[in-house]
């Protein structure tokens, strides 16, 4: 594998440039000029990029410059690369952008980069042409000079065993539209055609025994026009504005920012959207590190029909389509509100060109609502403090699905991750006495929205008070002492069980809701002096499914990070992607599969000359899966309702007392002031939105 | 029991004034009256009311009334009256406001009614002035001097069996404060005294074996004089401005609030604080029920601290001390932003009066962020539509803690409930060297925050397209089928296992995260048209953690409603506590406990005559316990940064198609307008907040 070579890759001192920051995503013009390094010394004329992206620091080299950029060695820019030649030979390559020079570049066999966007582009135009679609079409009821209203969403084929990895494809669902501004969801056809995108053919077509003809019902349509003719929009909502007259509070540094005592660098990348580096908090004047590196590392949404071939069905939105391609273009007062800052995202396309989505990431504040209140009930002595949070977001839409992220920073030092899911459910056809086997839900006539789950895997490259780090699992617990005893008598008696990871098989662990199980990534070396508790972080996620795919099933056996609620390994600068660096086609067999599993196999193998199988106060990465599942219901079509879904990183044993004291009450009066008659009325009287303590 | 006997109440038309409503909480006036009414008929001199609340109407009353108010007799208006004689001689009563007649009045022997916040603030001045108290305070080192720097929050005894139920007692829990307006729960003191407010003595003091002088340490405060002195205010947080030039969207008819189809009565009472009534829901022209009435009917706050008298500390909230009585007073732009609508909240007092607490309850909208979005990933025509929501909230102090309840209506038919945890961590003295044995952390030196729950009881009762609905319980589930097997080849398929609950006994349920258990209350009678399953509302909530006092202790024998996360009974009008009518002083012994556990033992006795075992496809009313556990760290103290907490009750089959696609976009652009090159652009060019679709 190239991984290996790419491993040994470190940098020396070059005449380093005062700009970008290492972490910062390659620019256009460094995306050109790793594609211009490439084709000066491979010269493949068909050559098709299919990434070229920050190739990220070493994390040795890159700490050791973070704390002495004066004299340690400034990281080399690099680019990762990933391209296609012609007959679908992968090459994985690096180059170092500041020697400018190729360090590897190597043919991958066996595998497939993810499905860029010009790849899903592409099918449409060829499937509408060709005669064996156009023959089934017409089977369903679909006459051929209509073609021009058949569409297909292309998705990689995911894995299927009888066209294995070695030939690159793409499985085509395929809808209708009566006219071209209805929703296509409302029409789903029967059948799926396979793509093969290096030849531009088809190359099967799968075909349901029990056929499905085209629905005749109405449309069920969300666009303008469709609603005002059905009944207009409503009258009734009054608008809510929200300015910020003396600006942010944020300062923005390059792609760090500053904000209430948090420091963030704001990365971004093809593959996982927002990248967060190097998280500090200062506290009272110590900037302390809390992350080195956060990201929605990998997601699944595998389906529940078990009817061929929707098994199929299982996306890795991130690791086969890239949440970074797959994002939207941000606009004011339509995704966010107030005052907002947009940062753009610079990418390749197949040619070598780089291409920028603009407004991919909105950073702006919002209002948090109370921060704190106490009221004395003896006097009514009182004090309220209001907070404000930090949003950093980016949206993706996934062919039917949007996902909307939301990285979210409180001034008490917690960090919440907020997801939306929006968009449109994925249907498939069905006809009108058909049972759904409870495989899914018929949201409208002739439209079976099946079963599914997404799950997102979130990681987290732990960095709190230093990089040796611990994970405990913590659960509430009953004590010991049967009612009556002398040490419980009670019986009321409970604590926090902790238990120490040590080892990664120790630390692939399941969700427990009945004992409200956290996680703690604790500071061992680091007692917090009141408590005497190591410093730590507690990861508070109540939205842990199990993954229904059952074991040995297809989607376990590539989904291998989802088959835990948590995962912890030892860092290693290569592991950043817990399904593998390239996902599509992958069969997840023979164990162990991809990313996760051959990592902790690897490390707790006998033969292992590594560290890795020690996870106990060392540099950590906590992988976590959480998300939902979901069975539908008409109330989602055509178009859902945001699904909200959270988790939080929460400060425990971390601060010795309330961090936020500091930001000014909204209103407050101590006893004495009451006892004295001081301070009388309240904020509400001044006739400002934002009053001043009294 | 009086209430057996109440139930038997009904009323007849009477000259019915056009307001108040029935739903509507006793008016000042009709306070007055009550105690006018029943002082007329009584004549007792030293009578202290300790309620007078809405004697709710009867249900079938009031929905035969609500069907036809022109024919159906009006419900008359009607006190619920409890009150403590000379003796401590408990009496509850009720009052026909609109007949002017005292419906029933007697004595309930054995019970204490709730505390009020007249009882909580006649302590502590006594306290100072016990000898015995005096003594003990010098013998932890506070000189009777400094009797004035001692203060106590004087709880509800909880259940003590020394004491018994029979005398009226209160714990006091004890605190110093070196100076007026510093925190006191830096400084608890280490013994607790027994108050009986009838005879306004302590009768007895908790001392431990070992004992705790007071602490040295420098005060924790939060004040504002305390914070300037020590590092100031941080001037880096700018204003966040949110005004509503147009208004606000809803308009209120008396108590009732109309709302983007949501129409909702707001009550309120001294001891559930906001009551909801008579839900509904106007679905294209037709006004369908979703819920009779939602509150929070009660909680309990068990500590984990195994040490006497620690084991009194389990406080519920609302049957022990009343949310309502103890809400906040609140004011715009400190509790609320926006434009904001208050409601006061009337109560009586000890001598017989009407009290008013003004702006109780707040109204306003939020901008709730996107309520759906889609872009088609071939053209990047879009339609992005942002959502508001309406927030009905309360904050209530109790003691030391604050609540912060937001009970919030969602445009696509979705309700939420938000609970913000804020205030003061309870804190108990610790020695320097002392080891909290894992039951409570050291927040501060001297300071042991105990581990402890917050378990809320949510009452639902549900209303879903009419009075007949009927619990299911709904678990993700895998398929039938191995790995392998021609019905399940890839192992993918699952689905919703659904449960339906028959009787009280198959509904004590339990939650289980590893299925993302849900519930639906299903109205089985009414099919989706195109998913042929039952109208629904289904309740999400993932914060459901085991009630932690052992069964059979002194806990989990008074909160009979937190041992399981569901209950499901048959409606009863009398039934809406479920720890019972009066809370304080019960042992819940001899099995079956007040509340929950008599009411399910009542109705699946055999010698019952009543249907009350049967709770499918009738009227019924789900309890749902839910909560957190709190293990505190120093950053809780000496205020703790609001703790979030939410649940949903989501409509699932409950609407043929989303029901906001009449929401005005923010911005939208069809693919045929894509085409044509119109609506190029963005919103964001517009200039305002709110722009309007193209």
């Amino acid at each position: 594998m190239v991984l290996d070579r790419l491993k040994q890759v470190t940098y020396h001192v070059g005449s380093a440039s005062p700009t970008p920051h290492p972490f910062d995503p390659l620019s256009a013009a460094e995306i050109d000029l790793a594609v211009s390094l490439i084709r000066a010394k491979i010269n493949y004329e068909r050559l098709r990029f299919n990434a070229v992206s920050l190739w990220e620091p070493r994390k040795a080299e890159m700490t050791a410059w973070l704390a002495d950029p004066e004299n340690a060695p400034r990281p080399h820019r690099a680019a990762d690369v990933v391209a296609i030649a012609p007959g679908g030979k992968v090459y994985d390559g690096v180059v170092d952008l500041t020697d400018k020079k190729v360090i590897c570049w190597e043919h991958t066999p066996g595998v497939q980069p993810l499905i860029t966007m010009e790849d899903l582009n592409a099918v449409e135009a060829l499937a509408r042409n060709d005669p064996r679609i156009i023959e089934q079409c017409e089977i369903i009821g679909i006459p051929k000079e209509d073609m021009d209203k058949v569409y297909c969403d292309p998705w990689t084929i995911g894995y299927d065993e009888r066209f294995g990895s070695n030939v690159r494809l793409q499985q085509a669902l395929m809808y209708y539209r009566p006219n071209v501004d209805d929703c296509q969801y409302t029409y789903p056809l029967d059948f799926c055609p396979i793509f093969n995108p290096e030849t531009k053919e088809f190359i099967h077509i799968d075909v349901p025994p029990v056929r499905r003809p085209l629905s005749r019902a109405p449309p069920n349509n969300y666009d303008v026009k469709s609603i005002e003719n059905q009944y207009g929009y409503r009258d009734t909502v009054k608008p809510i504005h929200i300015t910020q007259p003396e600006g942010v509070s944020f300062k923005i540094n390059g792609r760090f920012i500053d904000w209430q005592n948090w420091n963030i660098h704001v990365g971004f990348n093809y593959r996982e959207g927002i990248v967060l580096n190097n998280i500090t908090f200062n506290d009272k004047g110590t900037v302390r590190p809390v992350f080195y590196r956060l990201s929605l590392a990998e997601m699944v949404v595998p389906y529940g029909n078990p009817e061929h071939p929707h098994q199929r069905k299982h996306a890795f939105d991130l690791g086969e389509y890239g949440g970074g391609y797959m994002s939207n273009s941000l606009s004011l007062g339509c995704d966010c509100k107030g005052a907002i800052h947009y940062m753009d995202a610079d990418f390749v396309n197949a040619a070598g060109a780089a291409t920028t989505i603009k407004n991919a990431i909105c950073i702006h504040e919002e209002d948090a609502g109370i921060l704190f209140k106490h009221t004395d009930f003896r006097d009514d002595s009182v004090i309220v403090t209001r907070g404000h949070k930090l949003v950093i977001s980016h949206i993706f839409t996934a062919a039917n699905y949007e996902y909307c992220i939301y990285w979210i920073f409180h001034q008490d030092g917690t960090l919440q991750l907020d997801i939306k899911l929006t968009g449109i459910l994925n249907t498939y056809a069905m006809n009108p006495d058909e049972d759904t086997h409870g495989w899914g839900t018929e949201v409208y006539p002739g439209v079976n929205a099946h079963n599914h789950q997404h799950l997102f895997c979130l990681r987290v490259d732990a960095n709190v008070d230093g990089p040796n780090n611990t994970v405990f699992q913590v659960d509430a617990a009953r004590g010991a002492g049967e009612v009556g005893s002398a040490e419980n008598k009670y019986g009321n008696a409970f604590y926090a069980k902790k238990t120490k990871y040590t080892t990664p098989l120790e630390a692939m662990a399941d969700y427990d809701g009945a004992t409200s199980r956290t996680w703690e990534i604790a500071n061992t070396n680091k007692l917090n002096p009141h408590s005497k508790k190591p410093v730590s972080y507690k990861l508070v996620s109540r939205e842990v499914p199990t993954l229904l795919p059952k074991e040995g099933g297809l989607t376990w056996n590539r989904a291998g990070f989802a088959r835990h609620a948590v995962h912890v390994t030892k860092y290693a600068d290569d592991q950043l992607y817990p399904a593998g660096r390239h996902v599509p086609q992958t069969s997840g067999t023979p164990a162990p599969s991809a990313g996760l599993p051959t990592w902790i196999a690897e490390a707790t193998s006998s033969s292992s000359s590594s560290d890795a199988s020690n996870i106990d106060n060392t540099d950590i990465v906590l992988w976590h899966t959480f998300g939902i599942t979901h069975f539908p219901s008409p109330e989602d079509f055509p178009i859902m309702p945001a699904e909200p879904m959270t988790l939080l990183l929460r400060p425990r044993n971390f601060f010795d007392r309330n961090p936020v004291l500091d930001v000014r009450p909204s209103w407050a009066r101590s006893p004495s002031q009451v006892a004295k008659g001081e301070g009388e009325g309240c904020c509400a009287k001044k006739g400002d939105g934002v009053s001043k303590y009294v």
